[in-house]
């Protein structure tokens, strides 16, 4: 089933141990839509300046990802320079240029207004409510956000919030939402803001999910784990990577290959769920192996799959 | 088969969140002893004073521990005291008083000596060198370490590590050690300097086995995995906790429970060591669950096995 994704489109530059790239083809959106690509039919909402050519469409096209959606205005692309050369783990933000991204307003195609599935990648607040109102009928809605957000745009955020039955973010955001150190306390803070399932990427350490009460009742769960955790909880590893090249877009295609899988399943199950968070680590894993969307571009099902089968034999007693 | 573990025997004076103890019993060797004592048993050398009396031991003798080689002398026990008022997950230290500990000389009991399993716990190199050459006949043999050795002592340490079959240390440890920023290379380069294999705990993050070729080439293991990561990985989780009540011993926990069960097995197999590291995870969540020793000194095989279920359901897809 369709994926609609609404984020960023972007060019980036990058600088890691490993080497510099300018103006890589970047953006929550794209490697979402990329990583997804593998999974199910996606369809991007975005805005791009004068920049963005016949090259960077060429990129969507090969995945086959829907572009309609991706508005051209006069100007230049949205611009990020960032670098990892002290802690691979967290980006330097050397530049931020809005650009045309300043003046975005969605658009949804109406081609796209039989997606079941909608995806709100990490850009503002008010932009993703507005598209989570104008598709009421989506089946699934996933988000994302960042600190910024958290920080400065707090009633906004709580709005999106309440839409959502998926929220993915990083440690440091869910006890930042919560106002609360421990893991297990401030996700269920978040979880009771509305998102049903929340999935917390935990960086070189894979990724926890989180079910709420009514999905887990689906599982026949053991009352001890909802006596200590609270919770139902999936632990989802990451790859031990020998070599990082570039961690940019990791939890963007993180998300990629978790909602993309979910949505290519007839249900969504607690099982789909907990390979869901498998294929989101597998695509993770994939997109640090080379600079920008290089890998995502060029990776076929069957690769994807023999990761997915590591990732069981990384974690699976027998 | 029986395990001897050489270590501190100790008093800490720890304060947390959730408030503060005086004096409870503490040390390496204490954590370790008694979370393996649920799966075989513990033979324990160390040094107290005068301040360890009936009360202290009577917390060995109830799990069965040999307290043997436990030596006495006029003075005062080892005592710590740290906090972890501002991170949970490194503590603060306030005092450190060697005492009794700074003269220990590890005498080894002819009763300990068909030990077939020994534990070095994180004491000076020179002294856990010394025991492991006074026990040549051991089947196997695990060690821990820390920042102070490695940084201030390596020459002593470098000689333990030829010594050893596995280490067991956290990230930050295994960095340092290589000189290397990315866990897998520093992985490997640990591994060279003689541990067959290698356990990176990661805190609330689990921990990564890392298995040494020859290990590896027991199991069925795919081509890929070794091209991927270099080496043979296995990650086990650790227990997202509602509620950290007090995090130190954790670590030692986790080596008592993982080599305990390992000791406990017919063969130390692939599939043994798997198993090993979620017993570590469990005994290590169980430690933090309470003040000082006292989780670990109430708990039952049933209950240990319950949470071994929990981390299967925590990280198995089905």
């Amino acid at each position: 089933m369709a994926i609609t994704v609404v984020g960023s489109v972007a060019f980036d530059t990058i600088e890691t141990p490993a080497g510099k790239r300018d103006r890589c083809l970047g953006g929550a959106a794209t490697y979402f839509s990329l990583a997804a690509s593998y999974f199910t039919d996606v369809r991007v909402i975005a805005v791009v300046g004068e920049d963005f050519g016949r090259r960077q469409e060429a990129v969507f096209q090969a995945r086959k990802i829907d572009t309609r959606g991706i508005e051209h205005m006069a100007g230049k692309s949205f611009f990020w320079e960032g670098s990892y050369l002290e802690n691979m783990n967290e980006a330097k933000t050397h530049i931020t240029d809005l650009n045309v991204f300043a003046a975005f307003e969605p658009k949804i195609p109406d081609v796209y207004r039989d997606s079941e599935f909608l995806f709100l990648a990490n850009i503002d607040p008010i932009l993703q409510r507005r598209v989570r109102e104008a598709m009421p009928d989506v089946k699934l809605v996933a988000g994302d956000t960042m600190n910024y957000w958290i920080k400065d745009h707090r009633p906004a955020l709580l709005e999106v919030l309440k839409g959502l039955d998926i929220l993915l973010i990083n440690d440091t955001e869910t006890k930042m939402i919560a106002g609360n150190n421990n893991l297990v306390q401030a996700a269920r803070a978040v979880m009771a803001l509305g998102p049903k399932e929340l999935v917390v990427k935990h960086g070189e350490y894979g990724a926890t999910l989180f079910l709420s009460e009514s999905a887990s009742q689906q599982v026949s769960e053991s009352a001890e784990q909802r006596k200590s955790i609270g919770v139902k909880a999936f632990r989802a590893p990451a790859m031990p990577l020998e070599e990082v090249i570039d961690p940019t877009g990791a939890g963007d295609s993180f998300a990629g290959g978790f909602f993309g899988y979910l949505a290519s399943q007839p249900e969504q199950s607690p099982t789909a769920y907990r390979r869901a968070m498998f294929y989101g680590g597998v695509m993770g894993s994939f997109a640090c192996e080379r600079f920008g969307t290089e890998r995502l571009q060029t990776l076929t099902r069957a690769e994807i799959d023999e990761r997915f089968n590591l990732f069981r034999e990384l974690t699976h007693l027998a």
